[in-house]
């Protein structure tokens, strides 16, 4: 079983309660406690030798935790405003322990979030697990789902592709939270963060939106390094996916003011079978990352 | 340096925003979003080799990871309402995978939880790390926090000690929920729980207070199998500590209506150099589980 059948298997096991507006499945959780604001939640992770090396300095990795945390926030159309730490260390290495520290508050401080709690503990093994918690806020009107694409709506894509890791961007990249907060609600209500690959995000955001997609594969910007395989494939891009009414094309096209973040149309949702994509090489279907192989 | 001293070294970076009430350093964080309810949230783990065996059932894994985060809303008087799963492990073993989660939403069923969202992404060796942030909430009147006993106040302890692995009582344990709410508000708003170590414990929550404890350690009851040495020591015993006016006592004692969970009266809370404790062993004085030794 691959790994999008097998999770879905697994959270199917989860009922809901009714204030949860959106449950597993999405960047984030969306709670409604009838407030003005949604309430988002989610949870993600780096583990040494996996999403970092020795190499890396705690710094670092503690940005990386936070910001791979953050562009879910965003895709949603939110804001951060929280976060939790779990960390799972082997050794307790203090100085290790406080520079990551240390670097998870600049990094927090940045986005003004604030760390409101943690647990930690020891590794049975040398190495490192480490998770956090987000939580944030955002408007109704602005919230952001990848289930939102509509028939016949564009394709659109923040940035480059590919060639992350060895370029170091998967570590000093800038989640798209200023772009995520111009774009939402105004232009788009459908939106994704890419961190499992441009295709294979692309086409979850596809299926969830029940519509199929022809993208257009030489139109991908690609990071320095990088070949149009490894763009659709690679992951770690941080990079915002959205839907567009195509009668906003000209306006958002003309109000786009971040002058060092690409803006490119990949392609359009189309009427066929949920998640198909075409317009690229059938080989690379179901390419990206997949935890379970 | 010690745990306690280097933990609080690291949280002292984290500035907390004006909705944050309690950050880290209770068992919850307490958020004010305005609403009538406080909102709540901590984190907490199971990690392979430390906290369960080979042996271990995916259920019982499951379940000690969800009731060990139900324990800490319940020490401050609130209800679990939600919840997101951090999952780090090698192999990716299906049948293991999907156990744990059935086991998970079990239990989650079971204290009306609903689990809204996760991560799974593969250990660089064989083994788990696996992480749970739970989010609840408090009626304003009934948030019970360890810095909140009062000077003179008793202190109070649900349950048995000691012995809690060899017994099995670290995974079949039951959280004290009902008992929580019984007491929160109307009887105490000073509690915590026991997951490092009575003694630890106990004297984390004196410190927090700003008192002193006199202990009556002979008064311990004891979990079979069990020392007073180790009772004090040992910890994973998810148990209640509280903090009785002592005018209430009388009161207490006759409206406990459960009648299969211990109420013992441990202590009193003195005046005194802060987080010191009296009435037990000198030599036994931090040797509660230190994760830094």
């Amino acid at each position: 079983m691959n790994e999008e059948s097998f999770v879905r298997k697994l959270t199917a096991l989860f009922p809901q309660s009714p204030d949860v507006t959106v449950g597993p499945g999405d960047d984030c959780a969306v709670l409604d406690f009838g407030t003005s604001d949604l309430f988002l939640a989610a949870v993600d992770q780096v583990i040494s030798e996996v999403h970092y090396t020795k190499e890396t300095s705690p710094e670092a990795v503690a940005g990386k935790l936070l910001k791979r945390n953050v562009s879910d926030i965003a895709s949603m159309g939110g804001v951060p405003t929280h976060a939790l730490l779990s960390l799972a260390v082997n050794p307790m290495d203090e100085d290790w322990l406080l520079a990551f520290h240390q670097g998870m508050a600049k990094a927090a401080a940045h986005y003004g979030i604030s760390i409101i709690g943690g647990d930690m503990a020891k590794l049975f093994t040398a190495g490192q697990s480490l998770s956090l918690t987000i939580l944030g806020k955002v408007e109704r009107g602005k919230l952001c789902l990848r289930s939102n694409a509509g028939e016949g709506d564009l394709l659109y894509a923040t940035g480059e592709f590919g060639n992350s890791f060895r370029s170091g961007h998967h570590l000093d990249f800038t989640p798209r939270l200023p772009e995520a907060r111009f774009l939402a609600g105004d232009f788009t209500c459908a939106m994704q963060d890419v961190s499992d690959g441009l295709l294979k995000d692309a086409a979850r955001m596809a299926e969830a939106s029940g519509l199929a997609l022809k993208l257009d594969a030489g139109k991908i910007p690609l990071r320095e390094g990088s070949t149009q395989e490894t763009a659709l494939t690679e992951g770690e891009d941080y990079e915002l996916l959205f839907a567009l009414p195509e009668r906003l094309r000209t306006r958002l096209e003309s109000a786009w003011n971040f002058p060092e973040t690409k803006l490119t149309c990949l392609g359009r949702f189309v009427r066929g079978t949920p998640g198909q994509v075409s317009g690229v090489n059938e080989k690379l279907i179901n390419t990206g990352y997949d935890h379970f192989r």
